[in-house]
């Protein structure tokens, strides 16, 4: 069923009482990725809602909203076949009101802890996080799932929204899948869509430094700044890397050394396209 | 029942399925206010849990924190008496965590807009709004009411809290109820205690004032200027006045001219103490 209206979302949310609700937010242009996350939520929840919204409070005004992928048809048979109950699918007017500017000015925002935010994705995407938890904590009050679906491609997300469920007694349990790779290693992401078939080839340089570090862990390297240097090596002019770090999988600190709860956490343009990619040194 | 435990509380809340549920969160020290706010919620919901909170990060560096009166014996006999189902008097550890410093360097907090805070009590209390936005959320989270309950004393406060809840689709409606006075006109404070009876006598220009103002405007008196200097003749050195405003009362926008719908807001020390009052100038 697909639904663009938040009361009729909350009245069969309603008829469902005592069914365990899974959600999988997302913001469409669905892949493998996304396909993974609703089979998990289909193999523990009675029945499973896939938000599909693109949610512009978390793009920055030089960001890709308005070009990023819009595909709903598409995802909504997607979502059909993979049996999930209900698509749901708001405008923007429908989650932040009609005529609202979009500004913590006249919004409520809930807002990440700063030593979350000011690291990686969030030290270039100001605000995104506060766009991304505003969201996410209205999704849980709209659809009041008892579990939430999230992928470790979002390595950072998924470590700040587990924090907000936390610190705000959110009743909504979090689960992490992980990341869904083509056979050539580049992780799945809409905005792949953006790339050229060259444009692929050299984002697979993520992949590859990724893979290149955890196999120097394995052979005994912890110094964080040998492991690091080795991706230069793998870089080229195609290449814009805007960070490397390797940080507590959990709490996103520093580490003196890398160890088995480390993760490496790459972002990196190629053909002006912003990916991203992680991996953890020891088993996830 | 008194209880200090997270857990405790949403265990009893699963056997409440179906039930109506009111929460009226407080930081205790309970006075004829808070009974009117339970009175409230008894009357209109099957069971009613009464927070018992002196929550830490809504007071500033500079204020009460410490001296905030704790009277939880006397809190919970009360809360017996008018029939509340549970006192619910967590730790700042339980709220909180154990030994997490309170900052939004490492905690996710609620943030209610600016608009909304920059002025009234939130533009001498920085960040207090915040605190107040984040522990309602934590308690809603935590007690799933279908109904709260607030007093109209902390007007702003209410305002708040009802775009919080709009803003964030949080599925908990807000009941808002009078302000008690004492037969002197004075608004019933937990922070009356702090006073002495000289203090007390001192207090009542608050109210006096507000009645002035809105019997100046019943004679037709609609200029914010000329209605907030009738104010003058009451004050003292005994009074350091704060502010005083007429804003609409659900935006809480400046108006051009005083009408039903405004509101007027007054914050004046006596004693060194901080008093807030507030009317409204059509009926609420």
């Amino acid at each position: 069923m697909l639904l663009h209206e938040i009361e009729e979302l909350r009245k069969i949310r309603r008829e469902w009482k005592g069914l365990k609700v899974g959600l999988v937010p997302t913001m469409g242009a669905l892949h493998q990725g996304h396909l993974s996350l609703i089979k998990k939520a289909k193999e523990s929840c009675d029945k499973v809602v896939v938000s599909v919204f693109v949610n512009p409070i978390q793009f920055g005004p030089s960001e890709d909203y308005n070009q990023y992928p819009r595909t709903l048809d598409k995802d909504y048979e997607l979502c059909t076949q993979a049996g999930v109950d209900i698509v749901f699918a708001p405008s923007p007017e429908v989650m932040y009101g009609k005529g609202q500017r979009l500004s913590n000015d006249n919004l409520t925002y809930v807002c990440p802890p700063f030593f979350y935010v000011n690291k990686l994705c969030g030290k270039s995407r100001t605000g995104h996080f506060d766009g991304v938890c505003t969201v996410v904590l209205k999704l849980f009050n709209i659809v009041q799932p008892d579990f939430g679906f999230f992928g470790q491609k979002d390595a950072q997300q998924a470590v700040i929204i587990k924090k907000m469920v936390r610190d705000l007694n959110v009743p909504v349990e979090i689960v992490e899948c992980p990341i869904v790779r083509e056979e050539s290693g580049l992780a799945l992401s809409s905005r792949n869509k953006y790339l050229s078939d060259e444009g692929r080839e050299d984002a697979l340089v993520l992949s590859k430094i990724l893979k290149n570090i955890k196999a120097c862990y394995r052979k005994g390297i912890t110094d964080i700044g040998v492991l690091k240097e080795t991706a230069y090596g793998f870089l080229t002019d195609k290449h814009d890397l805007e960070y490397l770090e390797i940080f507590d999988k959990d709490t996103l600190e520093e580490k003196e050394k890398a160890d088995d709860n480390s993760r490496v956490f790459i972002a990196c343009r190629v053909e002006g396209v912003r990916l991203i990619d992680n991996i953890c040194l020891g088993g996830e």
